[in-house]
């Protein structure tokens, strides 16, 4: 708090000063007036739009991800939400957000850059993926369309398999509803596949060659809303159980309609991670998933030791998280107290 | 968030329109400059303190709230988060921030409203209150000291003593650390006693008269924490076993050091509630206290029907929430994605 109230001191004071400068000159012209305010404005203007764009790249070195995120903090009007990586999905997911211009730019240049240093040949990790790049959806946050990530995920496939020769799939919103449009279909057989399956008609990429990138890769870009990424840790080190788990919440595999779900060991602590992603927690809540995952594993006797988001939560998560466990009847966005604050200073009225 | 484009359309259009006037006067001053400037940022400046003010008002008739609430909608730059109010307690609850004059000047006019409009000698309501401007607790949000809000519960108990000749006493942080800052000693033996207990020497009020006033009864103010207020309904009519759940619950009964529980009966459904208030829901989780309940509740084989927040839900108790019933392990308030979101732009840098 005191940071932010320090740095306002510190931006009028030097607005002050520029309007010191300006008392030795008598007078000015309104052209002159309006341009600084329209450079102040523009700011908020700027701002007024909010894109998310949440890369997963295939890597987790550390001075790899440094690079990446150079890329992504270089541009002006974009601004890192979450860093996660790991070495056993060897994977690194970031989330930012911007206006359409700087999320764009952002995601292309930080891409660019994993095109470059990322070398799929040596790249080993247990999470699905087929390339350096491996996903980069856009995300319609507040006055932007699905209609305008769509767009940008088309500009960016566009863009990146013309810089690069990288093949690029449309996926989710921005594809056809067909299969096409599942990121798992897409995935199917993992880069280790992927020069086999590039040549096939039915797997012609969106952008770029239909050619084996072996360095890079494939990757797969699309528009979609807001997803929960929540991961569930056992208390096994029991891959196979743990896959067996997984298998019963996937929606292909006979679990929710809503929710991926795959097993991942983690040697550093000798347990297994069941890694899911609920593409419509409203509709999918995360206490039902994890009611059934507690069901699961009460039938091997694995205890669940805890669990984290993947990425940021989203506060309707929690919301509904609270209405299942705390019975809570009457909690909306609006009535969380840090929402209703921001709401209201925003608004700037007096809501009923 | 089309209402938000759309006002800041208009004000843009307003704007301009100024700078069109402007225009036909081909130059201006620096000082109608600065002028402008000013106000500009001084909006900016006023909103960036921030004080929340939860007055408790004792009545829930619709006419005399609506004039409550509407002395507060008069005052720029105090703006209403939210309002409950209820027959079974009879009693108005509001919630609303600004910055300290603003909050001051609101948290007064509302309250010298409810004086004029509610007579105590006709009050009956099933919640713990000695006056019609019951207590007026104000909270620091952002850039505001404890310090700063104890001055403003002063000032408010002063100015409302001295205009209406009502008595006031400081509570909380705004009291000495001994039985006179609790709010419960304070309150003791309700509307009811206070005839005979304000003349005793060591119920002497802060400001105002050592005099009972039979139409408005006392008043408390001070200064507190962001505050949980938690509402559970059983599904019993039973009041006397409600009681005695509340019992197991309160601070000064064998209960949870931070809480606060009362049992009441709401006719309209024939049902029981524990009224909740925890005052410090970091150190006293809602999950443990619910967790509690269920086992009272257990004894009598009375099942928990809903509940709900009194007030807005500080983000805080969700997280905890999520904390103990999915076991998530990395979540805070940064990692809330609109939170996350918000906390970017506001700072306007690329944070790590």
């Amino acid at each position: 708090m005191s940071t932010t109230a320090s740095r306002e001191s510190k931006r009028r004071a030097k607005n002050d000063q520029e309007l010191e400068g300006k008392r030795d000159s008598v007078r000015f012209t309104e052209i002159e007036f309006i341009v600084l305010c329209c450079q102040y404005w523009r700011k908020v203007d700027d701002l007024m739009e909010v894109v998310e764009c949440v890369p997963n790249f295939s890597t987790s070195d550390p001075k790899t991800v440094d690079s990446i995120l150079a890329e992504i903090k270089k541009i002006k009007d974009a601004f890192l939400l979450d860093v996660t990586f790991d070495s056993y999905y060897n994977r690194l997911v970031v989330s930012f957000v911007g206006n359409k211009k700087s999320v764009l730019q952002a995601a292309l240049n930080a891409s660019l850059r994993a095109v470059e240093l990322i070398d799929m040949r040596k790249h080993r990790g247990q999470h699905p993926r087929i390339g350096a790049v491996d996903i980069v959806p856009f995300i319609p946050i507040k006055n932007v369309s699905m209609e305008d990530c769509i767009r940008l995920a088309k500009e960016f496939g566009r863009t990146l398999a013309e810089k690069c020769k990288v093949p690029v799939y449309l996926y989710g919103d921005a594809s056809p509803k067909n299969e096409r449009g599942d990121v798992d279909w897409i995935r199917e057989g993992d880069y280790e596949k992927l020069e086999e399956n590039i040549v096939k008609p039915e797997r012609k990429p969106d952008f770029g060659p239909a050619e084996f990138c072996a360095k890079s890769g494939a990757t797969v870009t699309g528009a979609r809303k807001v997803m929960a990424g929540f991961n569930v840790n056992l208390g096994t080190a029991d891959l196979k159980i743990a896959k067996k788990i997984a298998k019963a919440l996937h929606s292909k595999k006979g679990g929710f309609s809503n929710v991926k779900a795959m097993a991942a060991f983690i040697p550093e602590q000798n347990i297994t991670q069941i890694g899911m992603s609920i593409n419509d927690f409203e509709k999918t809540p995360l206490y039902r998933v994890f009611e059934a995952l507690k069901v699961e594993c009460a039938r091997y006797n694995i205890p669940i030791i805890g669990s984290e988001f993947c990425g940021l939560a989203p506060l309707k998560a929690l919301i509904d998280t609270a209405w299942y466990y705390l019975k809570t009847d009457n909690l909306s966005q609006g009535r969380v107290l840090e929402i209703a604050i921001q709401d209201a200073i925003e608004k700037g009225s007096k809501p009923e």
